[in-house]
């Protein structure tokens, strides 16, 4: 089947299922492309839904919206994992292009089927089983020590749906609330880190430097890229490890793969099958973003060129914070990007345009050099400020911050 | 009189009078910051209009139009310089902030209004005058020698309403059917260069590095950037110079000086007051592009950093070709793209989206790198190769070109 291509422009309008930041940061990169992104939202005041001029409204849940939305556009992506996979499965009967398919999608909505998967095709992974039964529990704790990790199979994201037990009786309420779960060992870990690849229906495959997370309470706070300190050997191990749960679960779009790093080597956490907040970094920092790169690999396009574009780059989130409790009497958000401006001219904001709430996620703020420890305190001295309205002594008269070539 | 915030998102909506491609850039720009432009576009297949989400259709020269876009705005500016200036003072005196004002943009508007600044501020230019006689025209060629140069004082651009000019036969027809032109001297230049500065309200000012513009028919082709061989002297005189024009014309957002070099220094050609062919570089080529350097100042948002992000950066335009005339049987736009990308993945593609014509902009792309003919020859081949379907031999196969970290 050709591709169908928009006749205004001679090029193909990809559709997005969710209206979040990601979709909003996708049909930035697909402007440049020549495109525009079609957005099936919730309401008019998503994230996306704010910029993007082929919004759809309706419901990721109703099969006649996906069907709406899917109208004339030369493949159907995701900007979250919660389409039913059964409303993916009825798209592709009816010949829509989806990518990433139900057959892939399915890993990354289900912990369990990943579990699966990934001990099927024997890559690394913490110790797990499913588990229904107290005695099922007890039997897996006996064997890894209490505590244990207990999670709902579907539905959890952002920690939600993670569960750190420390004896029978915590399990036995989560039990009683979810039926099924997965349980793992509590894996002792160095760090978290997280590789990003993108593979095209070609089979074609592009992935960027293997970046650290840091999280808090199970939330993304900061990606350093490229992982600090990390070895060639397990930097490429780490690559190659994506690139083959790429190629097995036949992707199509962006894979991120969340690792824990171990002692003796790194274990599959989780996979997200979209453009993911471990990626951001990519807008300024590498060649190609993630975002483009999206695009490029829906379309089985070839792929852009993921080379970093600074030897240090760092991507902190603006969670909202104290500015965004009720009752704040701080400088307005205007009046903080003002300040956030003046302050670090060289860092860059991405603003998601969402209501203010504790804990969302509101936006991220990108910071490029060479010396970790300086990037990494510009990043996130500028991220808190948005947050919490609040500067770090530090950066209270960081007059060597001046906008370059200035007069 | 605060500035008018957007309640969805607590921050200001800028609006931009046309839909073309600057419009379209300064829209990607805007969603980083939270924001989301407001364009008042011609028609809804406009390149802007395809992918804003708020756009008024209607007429630049209709003050309806104009007061209807700027509804709610907390400023009001340009994608072109062709709005009347008697609309302006109308907008400006109900109230409406209009970066740059109408006192700026009517040295953009008008090239003898232009002459006249500069020569008050006795800022170098071409010897000029004002000629609306055969005698006139004749004694200023008896000073400068043929041929001359008559200029239309209005609405010229990309080489349009520019004459050279052999004889006085030539000039007496152009003077029938113009009236008052503008006459220069014709430049003996080494070059064409150009110096992009943006300025806010507060009086702040951040200034890229100068550029040499590459033109063929009055039409930019390339942009190198920075200038090759310019040296540190005459590179900071003509950025100083950008500066002085800004402060004195009391330009609000992007200024585009377009100079010419010769061998006694530079010579002011052109302004322009938004942002400019000149300065698409900056999107991958410097820290703060210039559309969004252009929002922030007519925000009276603080400047962001101008340092460039790689050593040399080549910009060029992609011009409607052999692949836009009537009758191309060669591959389509999608399938150009998708050779594009094979051969090129480290080339950033900019489409714009409009309808394909010979001669027409319709895109452009920029190449970065440290060694300014291998860049420069990556940025001119993929051009050539989206405009006319054709690969210069030395790219046939590029197999230095691939995707880094692929595997």
């Amino acid at each position: 089947m050709a591709t169908p291509l928009d006749p205004r422009t001679g090029l193909p309008v990809v559709a997005m299922v969710g209206g979040g930041q990601l979709a909003r940061m996708t049909h930035q990169a697909a402007v440049a492309l020549g495109q525009s992104l079609r957005v099936l939202s919730a309401g008019p005041d998503e994230s996306a839904a704010l910029v993007a001029a082929d919004v759809h409204l309706g419901d990721h849940r109703d099969l006649d919206a996906l069907r709406d939305v899917a109208e004339g556009a030369a493949v159907v992506t995701f900007d979250h994992e919660h389409v039913p996979i059964e409303h993916l499965r009825a798209l592709e009967s009816a010949g829509v292009p989806v990518a990433p398919g139900s057959g892939a999608l399915v890993h990354a909505q289900d912990k369990l089927v990943l579990r699966r998967a990934l001990a099927a095709a024997g890559e690394p992974q913490p110790a797990w089983a499913e588990v229904d039964t107290l005695t099922g529990i007890a039997d897996f704790a006996g064997a890894t020590g209490w505590p244990i990790v207990l999670k709902t199979p579907r539905g959890g994201y952002d920690g939600r749906g993670v569960f750190v037990v420390p004896d029978v009786d915590e399990a036995t309420a989560l039990l009683e609330r979810h039926g099924t779960l997965l349980a793992e060992e509590r894996v002792v870990m160095v760090r978290e880190l997280a590789v990003q690849v993108a593979r095209s229906p070609f089979g074609q495959v592009a992935v960027w430097p293997v970046v650290e997370t840091v999280q808090r309470g199970g939330v993304c706070h900061e990606v350093l890229a490229p992982a600090p300190g990390l070895d060639e050997h397990c930097a490429t191990a780490a690559q190659e490890l994506a690139i083959r749960i790429a190629d097995r679960l036949g992707v199509v779009g962006l894979l991120a793969v969340e690792l824990f790093e171990t002692a003796d080597g790194v274990l599959v956490n989780e996979l997200a099958m979209r453009p993911h907040n471990s990626g951001h970094w990519t807008i300024e920092g590498a060649r190609t973003s993630q975002f483009e790169q999206h695009l490029r690999a829906v379309l089985d396009y070839p792929l852009g060129a993921t080379t970093m574009t600074a030897p240090v780059v760092v991507m902190a989130n603006v969670l909202g914070g104290a500015a965004a409790q009720e009752g704040w009497n701080g400088p307005c958000l205007d009046e903080r990007v003002h300040h956030f401006m003046a302050h670090w001219p060289d860092v860059k904001l991405h603003w998601y345009g969402k209501g203010q709430r504790p804990g969302r996620k509101l936006g991220h703020v990108t910071a490029l050099g060479s010396d970790l420890p300086e990037v990494r305190a510009r990043a996130t001295a500028a991220a808190r400020y948005l947050a919490e309205g609040v500067v770090d002594p530090a950066f209270a008269f960081a007059d060597e911050h001046r906008v370059a070539d200035e007069h």
